[in-house]
């Protein structure tokens, strides 16, 4: 170790944000939607979309090991081969719900990848930060999980400039793997689709639309044990 | 399918957000931290805690699906528990670096949890939203990143309420079940120390006491394929 190392690094003061800041990042948090409607054909410039990535890049990582890798997609026929896997996906989803279910199912639109001006897909390299990482000794999917922390911070700051990205998970993950070519070592972790908004549904759009509800916050805690609900 | 679920869900516009609502967002973003020593001990009051997990809650969810539990630890018991869980699991982990690496790896501290007022575990449910999820049916694992999101969400939060976060993830999950009383059907995800903080470190901890550097964000893009750096 160095006198480097051992001395004491900066330290900022770190109180409160004002409540207008406070609130800013609450409404980023509460307004943001899983968008695949709202797309407007506007493109994103490359100032807005480098803010975006590098908000991704400041996101928590494993040991530091940042494993993610961010790829850009504009091109049409790119946009096709995964709406293509897509649709053969979704068709297969769509057989393993009840038959009650399917008409609602089928009426759903999940995904805008065809819309949406940029695709852009969030893997991890399981190989990042070397052999060993510090954080990932007992819990090797810390590395998927650091990604997904990048794919939250780049949702929320899209938010705020007035973007749109939708997620979409109906994929098989080798389809994206041959599509994008990605080698052995590197995982394909979030499929979104970015585009500018003028509007959001206000509440969830699978509540809206039905599907689903907001679950009680109350019947979610617990104190000290699982099942314990007295705090 | 009732014509309310046909009928169009309410809708809000939803532009970008003024120059100041989005640099508070930036800021939470930037000036987050991974907290191990800077937790004083105020404790964290109803209101805030509560916020703080509505905006978990508000994360994106497969299927709005919800996964989530919060389970809030403020028994020094507990606590004690988990520190003694995660100092057998270091000592294992410390073993598995190059013997060069391990005195840096000992001299850092990797958790707060007897210092924290608070530890919260947040977990996630395998089976919640039903036997089959929408946006699961291809990537099970989609439950544990929704997880994740919900994690990433309140570390933001408490950003900017001016309260520090810790994940800690060098345990076996064995171990933190046991303690939690966990079911099967339930892993723990992440295992936070949270508690007000008047400082935090201005780069990561790692990368002040020279663990590991940030990457150049330029080199962890592609376009339109993995490899290739031209846009």
């Amino acid at each position: 170790m160095s006198d480097a190392v051992l001395a004491e690094p900066p330290i900022l003061p770190a109180g409160p944000f004002s409540p207008a800041e406070r609130e800013a990042v609450y409404h980023a948090i509460h307004s943001r939607r899983d968008v695949r409607s709202q797309f407007t054909q506007r493109p994103i410039d490359e100032d807005t979309l480098r803010r975006l990535l590098t908000a991704a890049h400041h996101a928590p990582s494993v040991g530091l090991s940042q494993p993610w890798n961010f790829v850009i997609i504009r091109s049409g026929q790119v946009k096709a081969k995964a709406q293509a896997a897509f649709v053969r996906a979704n068709a297969e989803a769509s057989a393993m719900f009840p038959e009650a279910q399917r008409p609602l199912y089928s009426a759903l639109k999940l995904e805008g990848i065809l819309q949406a001006p940029i695709n852009l897909c969030i893997t991890c390299d399981h190989t990042r930060g070397g052999p060993v990482v510090l954080g990932r000794t007992h819990q090797p999917e810390m590395d998927l999980f650091s990604t997904v922390c990048a794919v939250q911070n780049l949702w929320l700051a899209a938010r705020a400039e007035g973007i749109g990205v939708g997620w979409v998970s109906i994929f098989h993950r080798e389809d994206l793997r041959g599509i994008l070519g990605l080698p052995a070592h590197v995982s394909p972790v979030a499929w979104l689709c970015l585009g500018h908004v003028d509007e959001l549904y206000a509440e969830p759009e699978l509540q809206s639309k039905g599907w689903a509800k907001r679950l009680p916050l109350d019947d979610l805690i617990y104190y000290e044990s699982w099942g314990q609900h007295a705090g």
